[in-house]
Parts: structure tokens; sequence; C-alpha cells
């Protein structure tokens, strides 16, 4: 009954239901292929940094040396966050999961951001770039303070992802490392419509707000249907602890039909191209280190056998458990540090809405009674 | 070119097309009637409180006598917000709009609401009863604070409208000026896929919580494509400032292709039947009050106008205007009144998503290049 009347084909979930014309992403599922603003993101992951990715996903051009330059300072020198912040960072900070302490610090900036107060044009931009570069900050700080540890300014002089691992960590990274976060960035950076790109494009659509529109972001990707699953991976690759028991765990897993992290996407249907740059980054980068590839294998296992019983290849989360391990970045962070990845893509996507923008309000289809009588409060039952 | 390829008939903004079933609300927009879980708007609006219409949205029936006694109560239970979203409001409230402290105190109420931290089912309903309670409470705190003045606690023996203008304004209003505010507040509660509330649904959807559901809503609210235009009526009906001078200004706006405030709505093709009730409000409210009927009067005129000229009708934020000034609520917080109201629909829909969920995804049309060759960027140029 609930379907009488649907039009032909209703899928929920604005399944196959086009919503707007964009060009920033293109995700090609069928054939495994993603490009950011008409760049393969093989090409990015293997030349750019973090920075012009940003500039790439923002600007819709590749920046030349000079102007990649500027942008990357600029953003350097939005990093501080202000102190009413982390004042409520501190009120928060032992309540809230990070994501949850992020959703509210960035809702925050709004109205007491120093970095934008002067900017008379190009408002929206600027507000982005800002809430780009202080998204680590804001994580960084929520880690040291829960974790009872004093905070660590940014360091102008670091890169984006390097700043990042310093914030977090306390000692200044390695090249090596440093690159492996800022590719796991470019990765994540841009994902199409998306569920909370698509809601950042909606809270724009009324005409509201960047900080709204990020801080809506962060709301919808907290969502575990959505946001890292960085950490329920390294859980299940601890659980199983060794490359022997990979076969008989996802045996089992398999025939319970419960779920192996990780694994599968709504819109790839073959492999999941980031995934394959990624699996490359952890491979190189366990080598000789901390866990000695026992992670790496154990995933690279679990890859083989999913492929050849279910056809279903790791997606972009499961090898970002093994590259966060190795980089000392606690797990339970994983959420946030796809939203600052994403924190590029979010603005993208919001300042190409305010250019050419209708307010997106979709129709119910109402299925409950209607005209129903009203009934005295004193006669119902 | 930018349309080439495009499904035939695609508007923007998802207009016409359905994203999902719902059994919550009718909107009849040639007839120009509403209808809450069956019943028409006019009987909730005549007969109701406006914790009988959240009952009714959030549970799907009007309750008993018994019922809505229970539920009523509970709510006023909850109307204290915990001491650190206090000190947050006060870090933000001189640098922030209403709406922005209001975004900031929701987000900040995850993990630290006391009121929930010992519910162990119905989790969701719990938090959105709880929110839809603390609204008021963090629009009157941020208003006292703002203006300097003392923040005056919620008194539970106070209906939910009495206690808002209580904690407001700081004394007891008459019933006939809570029952204004009350009427206001179920006019407000809910009008279907609008966006902030489709955006509601999209941050449930990944199955994120309550508290990032209700920020999303209130974000999304904000922008002035939806959230209340109060303030910018009065500021119209005061520009008039008479009768006699309606016809002209009416005349020399129109002549100017500008917008008459709170005339016209995309839904309703007639009347808005929540204005045609608000209108009565507002007659009934001015009559021998503060205005001595002035601003009504000038409403009235307007709204012939407009009828005569364009063939549009006022909406319901038009008498809203009328109805806040005369109850000494500041016209600043509009958006934040609307969001008090509407705080009901976002939970009855967040809770309905909840109950049959499917991911919101839908796709973008992708109108930019593709395979473009990487440039080393010491080449670019």
């Amino acid at each position: 009954m609930a379907e009488q009347g649907l039009p032909e084909g209703f899928k929920k979930g604005l399944e196959d239901i086009i919503a707007a014309e964009s060009k920033i992403c293109k995700i090609d599922g069928q054939n495994g292929k993603l490009y950011y603003r008409g760049y393969r993101i093989e090409d990015l992951a293997e030349h750019c940094t973090y920075e012009e990715t940003c500039y790439l996903l923002l600007y819709g051009k590749l920046p030349t040396k000079k102007e990649l330059k500027e942008y990357t300072k600029m953003l350097a020198s939005m990093r501080n966050v202000p102190k009413y912040v982390v004042k409520i960072l501190k009120e928060t900070v032992h309540k809230t999961t990070a994501m949850e302490a992020l959703r509210t610090a960035v809702s925050a900036l709004a109205g007491g951001d120093e970095d934008v107060k002067d900017v008379k044009t190009d408002y929206h931009i600027a507000i982005g770039n800002s809430l780009i570069a202080k998204f680590p900050t804001l994580v960084a700080y929520y880690h040291r303070l829960n974790s009872g540890q004093k905070i660590i300014k940014p360091k102008k002089s670091l890169g984006y992802a390097a700043n990042f691992l310093y914030m977090v960590n306390g000692k200044i990274p390695s090249k090596e490392e440093a690159r492996a976060i800022d590719v796991d960035f470019i990765l994540h950076a841009e994902h199409g419509f998306n569920a909370s790109t698509f809601a950042v494009r909606i809270t724009i659509s009324t005409l509201s707000d960047m900080y709204s529109a990020m801080t809506t972001g962060i709301g919808v990707l907290k969502g575990p249907l959505h946001g890292g699953a960085a950490e329920a991976v390294f859980g299940q690759l601890k659980q199983i602890g060794s490359v022997e028991n990979v076969e008989p765990f996802v045996k089992n897993v398999l025939a319970k039909h419960d779920k192996m992290m990780g694994i599968g996407h709504r819109v790839y249907k073959t492999y999941d191209p980031r995934a394959r740059v990624l699996e490359k980054e952890a491979r190189k980068f366990s080598e000789g280190k901390k866990s000695d590839m026992k992670w790496y294998r154990i995933a690279e296992k679990i890859s083989q056998v999913m492929q050849r019983e279910k056809n279903l290849y790791p997606n972009v989360d499961f090898f970002s458990a093994i590259v966060y391990d190795e980089l000392g970045l606690p797990l339970e962070l994983d959420s946030t540090i796809f939203a600052i990845a994403r924190s590029a893509g979010w603005v993208a996507h919001a300042l190409e809405q305010y250019e050419d923008n209708r307010l997106i309000r979709p129709l119910e289809y109402y299925t409950g009674p209607i005209d129903l009588k009203f009934v005295p409060i004193g006669e119902r039952k």
C-alpha cells in the first residue's frame, strides 16, 4: 500500500537522481576512475600537495609555482584559532567525541574569526580557506586536551600535512611521514555529491553561510555509513592478528552475513582508485617500520580473499587505517582526519552552489491519513 | 552546452522530485491546506498547545489528557541547560548572531546532556524531546546575555510558550500573550521536506545522531531564503508608517521589481493557511494594545493591494512580525523563534528517517573537462 502511486522506478535515498550540474568531481564507478576538476586522482596523489589540491578544487585550475607559494603561505598564516574557541574546546573536550568537538568549534568560529574580519570581497572563499586552515588545529587541540597534554601551536614553516602531524604528536615528522598523510588528505579531499557534501549544498541553497555549511558537513560525515571507518578496520586487523588467520576469519564473517570493514563501496563497481593509491603508500610506508609489514600483509590477504569470495574490493578507508597507525595518529581521530581532508571539497561545492543558486527543496510522498476529525482532548482514548 | 545530456524536464533545486515517503505532513498548495499527521492546521491552532502538537508530530497521534499531562511535565523538567553550555554561550554571545549561538550551543550539548544520560532505550526520541525543551532556554539566555541582562531560569509551572516569554521578558505573560506565541509555534512546527528538514533527514541517513541533525537544521534555516523574515517584514511596516502610504509604497516597490517582504510562497498558490490563522491572531491581539492596530491595519492594506496587483498572498512570516512586536519579543530573534517551533518537525522527521533508513546520496551531472593532462608545476602558465 505504501508504494501505491509512487512514480515508476522510485528508489529511496535519491538513488540515481541527478540533483545538479557540477564541474568539480567526476566519479566513474564502472571503471574505477576518479577525477578532480578533470585531473586523474593518481596524478594528483603522485605530484601534488594537499594545498595544491585545495587550490585546484576551489579555484578550478592547478596553480603556478608562484600562486601555490602564496596560497600555501596564506593557509599557513590562518592556522591559529581564537582564544575563546580554545576555551570552548576545553569546556567540551572530556564530554564529547572528536567529531562533536570539531562541529562545535567550527560553529563557534562564526563571528569571531579574526583572519576574515577585514575581508570585504570574496567573503565566502576567505572563510572557506580560513576553515580549511583551522580544521587540523582544532582536531589536534582536541586530541592534546583530551589526552591531558599541552596543546602545540601550529608552525608556519611546515606544510599542511606535516604541521598536522606535528601538532598531534609533538615532533616534526620526516618528509616520508608527512607525505603519507598528505596523500591520504588528497585522496579524501572530494567525492562528488556524497551525503555530507550534498547537505553542505542544501545549507548554502538557503543563502546561509560557510560556517553553517561546514558545521552541517561535519554532522553528516559523523554517521558510520559515511565517515571514516579506519578505526573499525584496524579493530578487525587486530582481531585477526596474523596472515594465517585471515581465511578462517573471513569465512566465519561471511557465513554469519557480517561485514568485513573497509571492503566494498556503493559507487565503485570495480576497484576504488583511492584504495589502490593508498595500498602502495601503506606498503611503502610499513616496510621496516614499527609494524614491520604485519598489518599490511594481513590487509593484503583480506583483500585477496574478499575479491575471490565476493568480488569485492577494499575502499579508501581500508589502507588508511594502516597509514594512521604507522604515523602514530590515534584511530579515534579517523572521522576528523576525514573531515580535515574533505573540508576542501565542501568549500568547493559551497562556492559552486552560491555561484548559481536555487533553493534545494524536494517533495515528500505523503502516505498518512487525511482530514482526520479533531477529537477534543477529554474524549480521546 | 551546460544543459546538454541532462535528463528531460530536469529542474534545479530538486524541484518536483519526490525524495521519500512520509506520514508526517501534507501540504496541499493548490488549495491552501496544511495537515499535521492528517489533522487540519486550523483545528490544531484553535484547540492545541505547542506541547500537544509536538506529541502529535513525534508519536503520530493526539495524546489523551493523561498522556499530555505527563508529556508536558517531562518537557518542562528538561528545560535547564548544563553550566558548561551557559559558559559557551557567554564566550560567543557578543560575537555571533542568535542563530549562530543557538547552533553552537546545540552542538555543544552532545555528550553533556544530563537529562538523557540514563536513557537506555528510545535514545533518539529522548534527545529529541530534550532539545525541543532546551531550545527556548538557549534563545532566551542568548538574548539576556547579549542585552547585558541576567539570565532567567526556566519556570516549571509555566507552559512551553509562556515560559519562553517569561525567560525573555522577565515577567509572567498573560494567558492571552502566551496563547499568541503558542499559536505561532504550532503554525511553524512542521512543513514537509523544506530545506532544513530535508537536510536533517540527510544527516540522520548516515546514521549520525540527533545533535548533529538539529545543528544541521539550525544552520540551514539560518539562510534568508528559508528562516524567519519577520524582522524584514517589520522593517517594511515601519518604513511605510501609515495606511495611506501603503498604495504608493507598494507601487514603487513593484515598479522597481523589488520584493514586498512576507508576501508569496513557493508552495502555496492561493492563501497560506498559516497566515490566515495568524492574521486573526494579530488582529485580536493588537486591539487596544501598544500599537493600537497601527501595524495590523498597514499589514491588512498591503495584503489587499498585493492580492489586487499581483494575486499574491501573505505568508506565515507576515503577521508573525506584528505578534512578536506586541509581545515584546526582539525581532532579531525571529529566526531562532522559528527554530524553536520547527524543532518538533525536525525531530519527527529524524525519527521517521531512522525507522526506515536509506543513505540519501543523489548524483551530480558532471559538466567539466575530463582526462586533463597533468602539467608539472614548473611548466604551468
